[in-house]
């Protein structure tokens, strides 16, 4: 153990986790409640059930530690997971760094992300309520490959919303999503009321996560055998992702080391809280020093630069209204190559973390994360999606940090996928073609001037 | 054991093989010598050292039965292997046949194939002889990813010609191997005299492998600290392959069964050698019974319709004669998208096993392999490379006659790549827009008759 020099530590299947880990059981405080955006009151589950199962509605409220995994959902989960624990010697040696740099490998999913660890279920927990199809919005399209893939196993159909902007830029994906079977419509489409409003506007509109859910949460309402699944934000979401902390802190045990830092990139959260809530966990149940870092771009920086407050999730305002940091749901992030990290708000469990400081969150530049992404492809191999290229920048800072201090820290990252379908944006990298965004704080207080009045 | 329900059979970093297996160790019959096309007499070392290393020379004409694998591949290796050998349940439920199905999946190294597993060692093997650039011909683009990767792995140059119809089809492969740092030509291209010449003849040559192997080896055979590597067909580059067979066979121990059957598609050689030598190893040289079937396209079916006999391995002429089936080196394969297996020769190890009865050969039609490819992904999640769908294709027809006997059968086969990057064909495929080829006799009896008259 300890020393040696494997690359892969691994874990058997009969060793994947049984139970997902529910952080609201150990929050410091308990969270504020989701409000009707009409009445200004507490959401309850007869608001929820037009588009969503009874059973994803209990998970989203229960205080429950432990929530039992279905043996149908684990023999889905069993196709890739436990998924890899893997040593950047490669990495480490090429930043001269005396830390040691361990990620956990989410590409591996046939997805290619880790999304597929709540599509699984939310597909599972639809299918027993009687469901015939889920609506969806995607942003780079990885959670859209990784329902479509779950609806495929379990029967269901499938349609998906595609940001427009990445509907163009990253056609693979949608490719994927046909193969599985699922119709794909570019967004703002013409199919709903939201998405030929924004059109009637903006027919140029690139759209957005935003307007995307908006357009989904349409379609599902108004069928009785059709529901929405979201692929992050939401608090069930993250617990069907703890999965990937619950795998890695027995992995690290393995190697026979514990994180000084945990590091991901943070969109919605889903990636990040599922890698840090088990080690959050620790945090504030044992007092572990472990830093957790949660890593979003400049574009977009809802955790480091939004207000904590009650906002819609969606643009066109369907959804409850939810306490998040937010940079107020009509902002319009710059089309950058990390789609799925184009979202003005978060989730509220990893707001409400940061906010009480359990959580640290870093904002990175575009360049920055594609020049990160190219150092780690060619020391491990793997081409990382742009999206956790946020996290590998970070991970670049405190090997160096670590170098520094001439301290052989140990530093935990999730890479959450492969960018094998988002080869274009690379393209576009090395012929020198993208920038870096940084939001203007005139244009942010804009934005957060249209923030609803509701709240408490 | 045996009966339980995993899915993934994995083995250990410890318990990655050490050595290479030789098959040329335990032919039945020896084999004959590759022949100076001028001359006519056999190619010596010095023949091939203006391309080659040393160290791959004595590989190439070796009779010991294993190879140590230097510790610095290993090291590589690492990163990736040893590879999972999955059981396909779902597959077997979709076809509800009896047969237990199991593959090798030699997608997960990071490029996507198991054309990494000798582009490692080639590369190494030529740094240690202060070589500073390879070059070398691709067809869909796995083999030019792979050697971009182990170059870079090793700091040597790279420059790859890609098969012109590749490189308009696959442009996702391209970014890759720019992404680890090549130069990448469309072939043909106006670099090379003999590229020159095709598009002197005809300008819209959609290319070959034949065409790009001759670019290839022109560019190498012009300057001392650069050599050419080949991705298939020659004896090292099997050799190197039999890791995947090695593996699955201990795999296979582990599960508690023996394959009845053993699949893989075969374009030059090196996927289907990689699997099934170690196989044919216990056929040969212990009498079991295992079949040993390699699966063709039928628009390039050289060991299904192809005459044995001596043929160039390249269009223009420049390598040394090959004992093997061949449809004639002036053979143009239609633009089918399993380019890897465009090819209009193949191994002489598979060719003589075939001749001699140890191996089977099939031929598999376009639609036939697009149509397992998509019950395969929606069965089991991945996305198959098209060369390998011809392999899933064959397990098709082997675990229908397993239920139509009514016999437990238990068939292995190598899954050797995703089909992440090959997306367009499957747009293709679901759009109705590909057809079937199938080689008219006609065409086939004229391309023999191009055969070069040298030879015993």
């Amino acid at each position: 153990m300890s020393e040696n020099n494997e690359i892969k530590i691994l874990l058997t299947e009969k060793e994947m986790p049984t139970h997902w880990y529910n952080i609201q059981a150990d929050m410091p405080r308990q969270m504020d409640p989701p409000l009707n955006p009409v009445t200004g009151r507490p959401v309850g589950p007869d608001d929820l059930k037009a588009i969503f199962p009874l059973s994803l509605i209990g998970q989203e409220v229960s205080r429950e530690r432990w929530i039992e995994i279905p043996e149908e959902v684990r023999e889905i989960y069993r196709l890739w997971r436990p998924s890899p624990l893997m040593r950047a010697r490669r990495l480490e040696k090429a930043l001269d760094t005396p830390a040691r740099i361990f990620y956990k490998y989410e590409g591996v999913s046939p997805a290619g992300s880790h999304k597929l660890n709540t599509a699984v279920p939310q597909a599972y927990f639809n299918k027993q309520e009687g469901i015939k199809r889920l609506t969806t919005e995607t942003g780079a399209g990885q959670w859209g490959v990784a329902l479509s893939q779950a609806c495929n196993f379990f029967g269901l159909e499938c349609t998906v919303y595609m940001v427009k902007v990445s509907y163009q830029q990253k056609p693979y994906r949608r490719s994927m999503m046909e193969i599985f079977g699922s119709r794909v419509f570019a967004s703002p489409s013409r199919e709903t009321a939201a998405g030929r409003k924004i059109l009637q506007e903006d027919p140029d509109s690139p759209g957005s996560l935003g307007i995307a859910i908006s357009e989904a949460v349409e379609d599902a309402a108004g069928r009785n055998d059709t529901n929405y699944a979201l692929g992050s934000v939401l608090n069930h979401v993250l617990l069907h992702q703890t999965v990937i902390g619950l795998e890695a802190r027995e992995q690290m045990a393995k190697a026979g080391y514990y994180p000084d830092v945990v590091i991901a990139c943070c969109g919605g959260g889903s990636n990040f809280g599922g890698l840090a809530f088990p080690f959050a966990h620790d945090k504030i149940t044992r007092g572990t020093g472990v830093r957790l870092v949660a890593v979003e771009p400049t574009a977009c920086p809802t955790l480091t630069r939004g207000r904590f407050t009650y906002d819609f999730g969606d643009v066109a305002g369907l959804t409850p209204l939810l306490p998040m940091y937010t940079l107020g749901a009509a902002f319009m992030p710059p089309g950058i190559h990390a789609g799925g990290l184009r979202y003005h708000g978060d989730s509220p469990l990893v707001s409400r973390l940061v906010q009480d400081g359990i959580v640290e969150a870093r904002a990175k530049n575009q360049l920055e994360t594609f020049k990160s992404a190219i150092l780690f492809a060619r020391s491990e191999g793997i081409v990382p999606a742009p999206e956790s290229a946020h996290a590998i920048a970070q991970v670049v800072d405190e090997a160096l940090a670590a170098r520094e201090a001439g301290e052989a820290r140990t530093i935990l990252f999730n890479l959450s996928g492969h960018g094998l379908l988002d080869l274009p944006s690379y393209d576009a990298y090395l012929a020198g073609q993208l920038k870096d965004y940084f939001l203007p704080e005139e244009a942010l207080q804009k934005s957060l001037a249209g923030l609803p009045r509701v709240g408490k």
